[in-house]
C-alpha cells in the first residue's frame, strides 16, 4: 500500500469509524481501524462485533494494499499532523507516515485477522429522508434501558409499513413514540429492534447535507447508508411490547402549559430532591387553572406554580422529576398537552402542533 | 433580613466565591456561603481557611441582616432561577427565595460560626494594571509542584522592589520567571510566596475590564482587590531558591524557531511515548540549521525535522516533552530562541520579542 491523501480526509475516516472500535480486550485486531486502499479511495472500517462502520475518504493510491493500525493511536497521530498532503506507505507489519521531512512508523495488525462486515445489498431497503430521521431519533431514544438485564428494552422498535415509519422505546416506566410518513411505492415492511447505541451513533453521524438515507436489513441485521458512510448492525432479539395498548384513548385532566415554564419549574424542583432518599419525586396539584410542584426534603423546600389551562378535573399526582426533564428537552414546540388521569393513570405529553410525538410516564404512588 | 436582587447580581455572587468554598467535611459552616446584607448592597463570603473571597452585589435592602448557606445548593438554585426580581427573606435559620408566584425555603447555618476575613487595610499596598498581571500569572504557575511534600514549591515567589515587579515559580525540574516594570514612586517592597491555586483563582476572576488591582500584605496574608472583589490568601512559610544563581548567564548553543512548528512536533512526538516506559522522553539534535526531534517505543517511532537558525555548537540533548509544551503553550510570540548547554546543561526557553520572560528546563539523563 502507498497512497496520499490530504490531512482532513484521514480525519474524516478515523473520526467516522471510531465509535465502533472495540472498548474491550477481547480480540487484539478489534482495538485497531482497518485501512484498505482499493479502487482510488482509502476505505476505513472499525467493529465490536456489535456494530460496524465503514467510511470511504479521496485518496491517490500509488500501490493497493491493506493494514489494521492502533485505532486510538493512529486517531491522536492524525489529529496533530500538519494540514498539508500526507503519504502512508506499507512496510511489512507497519506502515510510515510521511509529511514535510518527517516520518512516523506505527506497527499495525494482520488484516486477514479482521472481520468482514457483511454487505446487505440483496435486502430490502428505504429511502428516507435525513432531518426527519434524526429528530425521531432524538424524540424516543432517551426513553430506553440502560441496563442490560432485559435486552430488547435497551433497544428501539423500527416498524415500517403502508406509508409510515414509526420509532418506539421504552424502558417500561416510560415509552416515547413517533410516526411520520414516508414514501412506501413498493409496500415494503420491516419490524425489528435496533440498539439505542446504534441510532445515536447515526444521529451523531449523520450531516444535514447528507439527502438520502437508506435502509437495508435481513432477519439479524440492518445497515444504514448514508454519505460516504456505511452502518452495519446487529438487531436485539425477543418481543418488543405492544405499544397501541399502552397508550390510553383518554383521559380525565388536560393541561395546556408553557415547555420552558414547566422544565424550569421541574428542574428548580428536583434540586431539593438530591440529597434526600425521596429519589428526585415531584408533586404535580393541578386546580382550576394553576398548577403546583411541590418538593420537600430536610434541607428545604419548594412550591411553584405556573398558570395553565385546562380541561376536564382537578387532580393529584407525583412523577420522577428526570423522566419529565427528559421529554421536555426533546419537544420543541412552545407549549405541550399534558394528560392525567388521576393519581395511578399514565400521563400523557406531547406538543400542542404535532399529532405524531407522544411521551407515556407512568407515575410514582406516593403514600 | 430582607433584600430584593437580580438574578445576574446573585449568580456573581455565587460564581465569584464558589471556588473558595470548602471541599473537605471537617467545620460544616466552611461548605457554606456567608450573605450578608447590609449598607445597601449584598456581600458574599466564602473560605476553606487558606484562601478567602469577598465579592459585593448590588441588591435593595429593606431589612439587614446575614446567614450561611448551603454552597451547593444555593448556587444551582440560583443558577435556575428565572431572569427577574429575586425576593430573599430570613426566617429563623433558613430564607425564602421568592420569584413570581413560586417560593423556595432554604436551610442555612449559623453565620456566629463563620469565621471572620480579616482586612488588612493598614498594610502596605501596590496598584498593578490587570492584563499585564494576568499575563505574568499565566506565564509562571504551570512551573510550580502539584505534590505538597514540599510546600515553598506549589507557591510562587513574588517579589515587588524598586520599579519591577517578578513572579518565579518552580517544581525544582524546571522554573518560569517573568519580570515587569511598575510604577513605585514610595519604594515600597514586597517578598512572599503565594499558593498557585490562590493566583489560578485570581486570574479566573480578573476581568479585562477591571483596570487596577491593589495587592496588600502583612506578614502571613496577602489579599488581592479588583473591581467588587476582595481574594484573601495566606502565604507559604519557607526558603525559596534563589532562581538568580540558577539561571545560567551563556549558552553554548542557541538555536531560533517557530513556536508552532517546534510544539506541534513535540506533541507528535508524544504521542509515541504514552504506553512505553520511556516517561515521555524526547531526544533532540542540533545539527546546522536542523532540529531533529527523535522518539521510539515498540510501536513505533516518529523521527521530526525542523528548520531552524543556529548560533554556537551542535548538541544532542533529551527533554520530558511535557516541559517543553507547557511552555510553548504561554508563549504568546510566534518565534523562540532555546538556548542549549551540551547534554547536562540547562535548556532556556524565551520569546524572541520580549526579554523579560524565560523558562528554564533541565535536561533528562538518557543512556
Amino acid at each position: 500500500m502507498k497512497i496520499y491523501c490530504s490531512k482532513d480526509a484521514l480525519l474524516t475516516g478515523v473520526n467516522t469509524v471510531q465509535k465502533a472500535v472495540s472498548n474491550k480486550n477481547t480480540l487484539p485486531v478489534l482495538q485497531g481501524i482497518l485501512i484498505k486502499a482499493e479502487n482510488n479511495a482509502l476505505v476505513f472500517e472499525a467493529t465490536d462485533m456489535e456494530i460496524g462502520i465503514r467510511c470511504v475518504v479521496e485518496a491517490q493510491i500509488e500501490e493497493e494494499g491493506m493494514i489494521v493500525l492502533p485505532a486510538r493511536l493512529f486517531s491522536e497521530i492524525v489529529r496533530k499532523l500538519p494540514t498539508a498532503t500526507i503519504e502512508i506507505e506499507q512496510r511489512n507489519d507497519a506502515v510510515n507516515i510521511h509529511y514535510y521531512e518527517s516520518d512516523i512508523l506505527l506497527k499495525g495488525f494482520d488484516p486477514e485477522e479482521f472481520p468482514l462486515l457483511p454487505d446487505l445489498y440483496d435486502a430490502v431497503s428505504f429511502n428516507l429522508p435525513i432531518s426527519l430521521f434524526k429528530t425521531m431519533i432524538r424524540q424516543t431514544v432517551y426513553a430506553c434501558a440502560i441496563e442490560e438485564n432485559r435486552p430488547v428494552f435497551t433497544g428501539i422498535l423500527l416498524q415500517i409499513e403502508e406509508s409510515n415509519i414509526r420509532l418506539i422505546g421504552t424502558d417500561t416506566h416510560r415509552l416515547a413514540y413517533r410516526i411520520s410518513e414516508i414514501e412506501n411505492p413498493e409496500d415494503l415492511k420491516f419490524y425489528g429492534v435496533i440498539p439505542a447505541k446504534t441510532l445515536s451513533e447515526i444521529y451523531r453521524l449523520l450531516k444535514d447535507d447528507d439527502e438520502v438515507l437508506t435502509i437495508r436489513f435481513n432477519q439479524s441485521q440492518v445497515s444504514f447508508q448514508f454519505g460516504s458512510v456505511h452502518l452495519l448492525s446487529r438487531l436485539i432479539d425477543g418481543q418488543f411490547p405492544n405499544y397501541k395498548q399502552v397508550v390510553p384513548k383518554s383521559c380525565q385532566s388536560k393541561i395546556f402549559l408553557s415547555t420552558k415554564e414547566f422544565s424550569d419549574a421541574v428542574e428548580r424542583a428536583s434540586l431539593l430532591a438530591r440529597d434526600s432518599s425521596h429519589a428526585n419525586i415531584i408533586r404535580l396539584s393541578v386546580e382550576k387553572e394553576r398548577l403546583w410542584l411541590d418538593q420537600a426534603s430536610e434541607i428545604g423546600k419548594i412550591s411553584e406554580q405556573l398558570d395553565i389551562q385546562m380541561e376536564g378535573t382537578e387532580v393529584k399526582v407525583a412523577f420522577n422529576a428526570k423522566f419529565l426533564l427528559d421529554v421536555l428537552k426533546v419537544i420543541d414546540c412552545e407549549k405541550i398537552i399534558f394528560e392525567l388521569s388521576g393519581p395511578y393513570g399514565p400521563g400523557v405529553i406531547r406538543p400542542v402542533d404535532d399529532p405524531n410525538y407522544l411521551n407515556l410516564v407512568l407515575p410514582v404512588r406516593t403514600s
